[in-house]
């Protein structure tokens, strides 16, 4: 609060805030594993040969306090002119009980990817409506929750389009001129190693016969043009090619849909529904099919099911589709999705309703329209006459530099659309002043008599008006006072199990703390409020944020540059293999196309391979889940010149520190071959030991895992990569902002330039107020924390990986196979059961089928770990009581888990045992309780009848 | 979020998210009346001759997005300069997870006064918290949570002395003169009407011996000087005094508290435990007794009873002593508490936990001490050698303004104590750095040695070095991880009923919107973070918001002028009788002396009567509930030439606008008395009637009612009183910042010069938004939602009090009485039972017993409204079922209610009911469900067996 003053030296450490165990927890947790010290556990835990050696160049820790003081500072850095430059990206306003209720409160922020959907509820609640809203604005039936940004949409759409339309073999695809040029960058980007051959063409001119396997139109067009795409769509059908159409939501609430005119796909963002520009994201990006592709789309999809009651239930539809499951088959790679900004997004559709997002909708329009007539009193040509909320100026040649100029003297910034072209985009936090201000940049002269021009407007389409209703249901239409808005929040954020309540001991997940102090700079507007393609010079606290950490990570991984472009972990994956595909170009060895990967290796990293047109070699693992060097040697010199790479996850997606790294990095060197080592295990390497240094080429690291962005329900994530010296040149750059990468790199693979820039801060603050004494013991004690959990457990689940001193990493996997045959239990069941105890499950059946991974993060308390070791070990007694035939196989705590609280409440209980059993298994539980709203979900229903709109009220009733 | 940009003009406009039923559902209501407009159900509910003519002049509504533009060019008129002035404020670091979790937390702002103990358990956890860090501090046994300010504080100590002291008859209030002059200024106020002679001396050159009935002695004193008070203590209690100590939290970490040197009371302010300065409020004061003295103990006292179960319970304690039944015989008047604030300071106390907070101590201890020797160097004298955080400086003639000036140069704000002193206090916030400049401002030039200063120095206090421990209970010690925190304030929250989860229908207490817009600039460090004694010209924003209010608050009541200083509604009563009683004195009438008060008047009005030292004559009411005139003119003639005012509530407190009001004020104003309006029920007239116009001389408003403040779970609250022209020289004046009021007013009423500061930008935004109309229409549609919910409920439950045309006000009251005959239910089982589906009872048995008393508000939607009403009806039905012997008497769905969820999931049932008809008692309450922690409190047993400070770990268990 106190802005000005920075903390005495003596204040509270961040570090103790941060990490869960005080210094005396950990002396006492380090006892129980019969050592004395956390360097000696390190010393056990991870091999010598990979330690990093002398100290790096990181800060000392900041307080909290003199965190935002600094903060405020480089904010203020960053220059919030008013935005005309449109492309995708619109300023809005995010309604205060949103912001405060949805964007800044953990109890949203903090959750995870709603895979256990029994305690998931409410935000899946919150993206069904996203669904349905960009089902109802698209006009096509089917929509997921979400996807990267417009541009990765696309291309996910082109990727779609080949992988269904089997009627023609055509591997071109054809994109209208008029698209927004970041989605065109991002979509070569894609086609360029998938054998796809983008064409970008004026669509009117084109000759549609050769049948290419789908077409992407752009509704309203880059430069906001306006018009029937309906013959265009109908001729390219007829010659068997798909039709792809980017729109924009806020626009089809008064023109005709997409859907409507026959599109086989929409794509799109849904930015301007409240979520602020943030530089460029993050942001939720859309896509909605016809239904007949509905198990082709990518991403995640609510479905409505049943649970064990035949209650309604939801839950993540479709997952066997995913790319765990697909792997090097996978048509996409996308994993995390953009949760709560879809969240957000369709907050703000239930908020202002069908009507209310019209009434913005119209004004916008009558801005534009406003500002069109005067332009064209003021003698300027307009490139089109029909468009709802983005004009082309067309300026006398000359003009344009002082156009642009006499804009940034009023604080405004317009869009240069290159040639004598001048782009001027409208949005909801505009009025009649910022026309007249427009106006006068235009005139080179004060302009004052917008209101008035704007009085003698109406805003029609004609034929193009939208004449289908959109958002009826009733939860678009029950909640447009602030005070039913918030108890409607509230009731769904009621419904979900996040940080806010208990552990997330998430195995490859690492749920550790997101402080306030590092969500605090998110929502300021100097953060907030920058459109990415502003001049860079308005960028200043950015250019300095994104410096500051560009050289932390450097020297946290060894590495010589990073770019944080890729917004997803998945991103990350796919961008590293480009950089490495254009080195291997660079050299003249462009046929180098295999990619060695551990049969272990998490699913987006053979998608991703084969997204970067790789061939996946899989390589064997010993019985230590270790990669087998021989095999990897075999495979290595068997593909010999046409290695391209191998991906690698360190420490290993079994959790632990593999003693060969060093050897098995050399191997592909020897053989041409580029690492890359996936960093979602990095949590356990902070400060201790640098990939660079083990032998990577390339690393992404999840800023949502180890660098505290929070995982928002299942997105936001951030996946930067960092790259050894010899491939800084190959970092994606971006079209529209030069500095964002070298101009030597691969094209963007996303739309923002800086990817998810808004959200940085958070791993920013991170880093600033952990400093690296901090970042080194968050690591010690988030393995710390690990082997603590195994030694107290081992007992009754054997933990199945180990280092060769019998430690594990940071994570520890335990084994839950044997229950099945001596009572029937699987380890979904003790995954349930632990809903009961008030615990998100760890993670289940990965990388080892029937196995629980636990990962409890540093920032667990010794008390939590205690409480998860005990309902772990009771539920072990469980398991035995059926085992013993003390209780039965099927009707037992386990099987029947969670229980719901209706369940409880119930008339009946058919049960061989209590209530009281069933609720509060251990005496603790009653303080800690989370009450389960469903019952165990019914999947193969769900599957089997597949509904993934908000259903009908009826239906609910 | 997009700080720049206004909104356009056809944005939704704020009206239509704070009023809750959309202009249809307020046609479809008004049909179910029989109505066809707002306005015919006005002239219907509001007597002609009180409705407003003409229009006043009040802003046009702005957007949301336009007010927080406003908002933030408004607050950057304040300056933030770092504060050295202590004096009872301190700046200091709000952690962050306490921040946004509690302080922008709608789950904890928007609750109320824990009288409904069963869904009030969080916070009144915190509050306990806050009376066993208060209890362990002072070194007391007992302690309340919590007075409004330190200067009120020590005034409810001196009367509570002057009550308790049996010892001595003398009326001499003894003060010590090294005590804050706030605290003086106020405590001799209150003396001045309680016959208490004050006497401000040095207590050390003093005869004790003529046995004062009590002392007020300050530790660390104003001066900043800290010595053992034992001698003085003892000296005093040898000759029949009390001893009352002013002394501070953070100083009796490292200090021995006054308790254990024999202190009667302890009295102070817990602002500095993590609560901005607020330019003056609000903050927690807090008062600890001896053993002997609880029963005399003012303001809130959560004590431990059980519930209906044996499970432990928390309640508000000794509620039989509160004002409201002792009338004019309490010897306070106080009702409303901090209790957000005082929520906050345990939360800092839980997170920092002994040993912090002694770091803190220690911290702030060196940079007095460093700044000292650095003075000694510079050669200035030190006027006391011993001293905690504050030193006073004695500077050569004619420096002292130099001296200052150079601190403002350099941002920083000294205390000007008058001749040649300059007082010093330091804080958490501050640095060596700090130090530095402080010296540097002393010296005239640039110093920089304090590190090395500071390193050389140890803070010992010897004999007065704090022995004792504190704070040593387990919630203390457990949630010093920001995770562990999160989780328990999480946990606490998730035990109370807000306005997030349902309607909370008090009637009189208008718990209407507290929109998250409003909220948002209070926690701007611009506002947050200014001492209430800053120069004015660094508070320029609060001057030209206080402004604005002034001049709304005028125009809407017809007044001349208000004073913010009154920090609760009974303040203002208190200070409104005063400004009665100066005007009478000033025409040489201060024998004035009698006030009527009508038999329905909440308690604290004779409670403020008697503290203003008026009689109390009450004035009875005719069975409508309106005041008797006849009776009235009767009294009035009888006091004749004595009377002093009439203290009468408008609309009554029965929920009716009283068509003798006019005739009323008349008679009052013949024989020469004042009107005293209180304002409790305005919210049925901003905007449609004035008290002025219809005769009153004197208002409060409770800005936390009408004004949007939210009632923080029993306070903040905001009471400013409006005055007639002819009093406005008598307002409340302040002898620190000669602007807060005239110089011939009345003297201080509260510590802060604008009472509680900080939070009135709450009610500046709510004004600003709404505008005229929109004011006007959330008045109309209060009295609209409260006619359509007696309309609904009628037949069910009589409707015991109306207007002339058969019309409520803004609440209505239902008649239960009738039920204990013929069912045995009385009013609280209805209450308890409403807690069952979902929704906090309303205000019960008052004013009259045996009734509910519904005020919906208009913040309340009418599916709300509906649901509410249908819950009801369905009690009813529940009642019938008693009635008609279906149901047992004693065992039966209201008698057991409400039903905790550790009832609903025992395994015994031993009802004539089921589960699913308690828990579930119509379809959507299953929607809307609030689990009740606890069930039905006993209040009895908590009496007997008072236990108000955390209970050990093994009682819990």
């Amino acid at each position: 609060m106190a802005g000005m003053s920075s903390s005495p030296a003596s204040s509270t450490p961040f570090v103790r805030r941060h990490v869960g165990p005080s210094p005396d927890d950990q002396r006492r947790m380090l006892k129980s594993l019969g050592l004395t010290s956390l360097d000696g556990l390190m010393s056990e835990a991870m091999p010598a040969a990979i330690r990093l050696k002398g100290q790096l160049d990181l800060p000392e820790g900041l307080s909290e306090t003199e965190f935002l003081s600094k903060a405020r500072q480089t904010a203020a850095k960053n220059k919030l002119f008013r935005s005309f430059i449109g492309q995708g990206y619109y300023d809005c306003n995010t309604p205060s009980v949103i912001l405060r209720n949805i964007l800044e409160n953990p109890s949203w922020y903090t959750a995870y990817t709603p895979y256990q959907a029994e305690i998931s509820q409410g935000r899946m609640e919150a993206l069904l409506n996203f669904q349905t809203m960009v089902a109802d604005l698209t006009g096509l039936p089917i929509a997921n929750a979400s996807l990267l940004d417009e541009g990765t949409a696309a291309a996910e759409a082109m990727a779609l389009c080949r992988s269904v339309n089997r009627k023609t073999k055509s591997h071109v695809f054809v994109v209208d001129q008029d698209t927004f040029p970041a989605t065109i960058e991002v979509v070569r980007t894609r086609a360029n190693h998938l054998g796809i051959e983008v064409r970008v063409v004026d669509v009117d001119s084109y000759d549609l016969s050769e049948s290419p396997f789908a077409v992407y139109l752009q509704y309203p067009a880059a430069s906001g043009r306006v018009r029937d795409l309906a013959p265009l769509i109908h001729q390219a059908q007829a010659k068997n090619s798909l039709v792809v159409v980017g729109s924009d939501l806020m626009a089809l609430s008064l023109l005709k849909p997409p859907g409507e005119m026959g599109a086989d796909v929409v794509v799109g963002s849904s930015q301007r529904f409240g979520v602020p520009m943030g530089f460029g994201g993050p942001h939720a990006a859309f896509m909605s099919v016809k239904e007949a592709y509905v198990r082709s789309l990518p991403g995640r999809i609510i479905g409505v099911s049943k649970d064990a009651h035949g209650n309604p239930a939801l839950r993540l539809t479709l997952q066997t589709r995913e790319q765990h499951i697909r792997r090097e088959k996978a048509t996409s790679n996308i994993c995390t999705a953009q949760v709560l900004l879809a969240v957000m997004a369709s907050m703000y559709a239930v908020y202002h309703g069908p009507e209310g997002v019209r009434k913005i909708a119209r004004q916008i329009h009558l801005l534009a329209k406003t500002a069109a007539l005067g332009l064209e009193q003021l003698g300027f040509n307009l490139s089109h006459k029909v468009f709802f909320d983005t004009l082309t100026v067309e300026v006398p040649a000359g003009k344009k530099t002082a156009i642009l100029e006499a804009a940034r003297k009023r604080e405004m910034n317009f869009a240069d659309l290159g040639g004598q072209r001048i782009g001027l985009s409208f949005d909801e936090t505009k009025t009649f002043t910022d026309v007249d201000d427009v106006l006068s940049a235009f005139a080179g002269k004060s302009f004052t008599g917008a209101t008035e021009l704007g009085q003698k407007l109406s805003g029609d389409f004609g034929a193009l008006n939208r004449s289908t209703a959109f958002l009826t249901h009733p939860t678009f239409n029950s909640y447009h006072s602030e005070t039913e808005m918030l108890r409607y929040i509230h009731r769904l954020e009621g419904k979900d199990l996040t940080l806010a309540n208990a552990m997330i001991p998430l195995g490859s997940c690492t749920m550790k703390l997101n402080a306030v102090t590092e969500m605090i700079p998110v929502t300021w507007p100097e953060f907030a409020g920058l459109h990415p393609l502003v001049p860079m010079e308005q960028a200043q606290g950015y250019v300095e944020m994104i410096g500051d950490l560009n050289h932390w990570l450097c020297q946290l991984t060894g590495f010589a540059g990073f770019s944080f472009q890729p917004n997803a972990g998945s991103q990350g994956e796919y961008a590293g293999l480009l950089v490495i595909r254009k080195y291997h170009e660079s050299r003249g060895q462009a046929h180098r196309d295999i990619c060695l990967i551990p049969r272990s290796a998490h699913g987006t990293n053979p998608a991703s391979a084969a997204l970067a047109g790789l061939k996946v070699v899989g390589v064997e693992c010993d019985s230590q889940g270790n990669i087998d060097v021989k095999d990897l040697e075999t495979k290595a010199a068997e593909h010999g010149s046409n290695l391209a790479a191998l991906m690698v996850t360190y420490p290993s997606t079994h959790g632990v520190f593999e003693e060969d790294i060093i050897q098995i990095c050399k191997v592909v060197h020897q053989h041409g071959g580029q690492v890359y080592m996936d960093g979602a295990n990095f949590n356990a390497m902070v400060g201790l030991s640098r990939p660079a240094d083990i032998g990577a080429d390339v690393s992404h690291l999840n800023l949502h895992k180890t660098f505290c962005i929070p995982h928002g329900g299942g997105g936001p994530g951030v996946g930067p990569i960092g790259v050894a010296s010899h491939l800084k040149n190959f970092l994606p750059g971006h079209g529209q902002q030069p500095t964002a990468g070298p101009s030597t790199g691969i094209s963007a693979v996303s739309a923002g330039p800086w990817g998810s820039a808004s959200i940085l801060p958070i791993s920013w603050a991170y880093v600033t107020m952990m400093g690296r004494q901090g970042l080194e013991e968050a690591t010690k004690v988030a393995i710390l924390n690990a082997n603590y959990v195994a030694a107290k457990l081992e007992k009754f689940y054997p933990v199945v990986y180990r280092g060769k001193a019998g430690r594990v990493a940071h994570e520890c996997i335990l084994d839950c196979q044997s229950f099945k045959e001596t009572s029937g239990v699987i380890v979904d069941d003790i995954a349930k059961r632990l809903m009961d105890y008030g615990f998100h499950a760890p993670t289940m059946s990965w990388p080892v089928p029937g196995t629980l991974m636990v990962e409890p993060t540093e920032s667990e308390s010794l008390a939590e770990l205690d409480r998860f070791c005990e309902a772990m070990i009771q539920i072990r007694e469980e398991i035995k009581a059926i085992e013993k035939g003390q209780m039965d196989r099927e009707n037992n705590l386990l099987k029947n888990s969670p229980h719901s609280i209706d369940h409880l409440t119930g008339d009946e209980w058919n049960h061989p045992y209590t209530r009281q059993q069933a609720v509060y298994p251990l005496p603790w539980v009653k303080q800690h309780k989370f009450w389960t709203p469903v019952s165990r979900v019914d999947n193969a229903y769900g599957d089997r009848n597949l509904v993934c709109n908000c259903p009908s009220v009826d239906d609910y009733a």
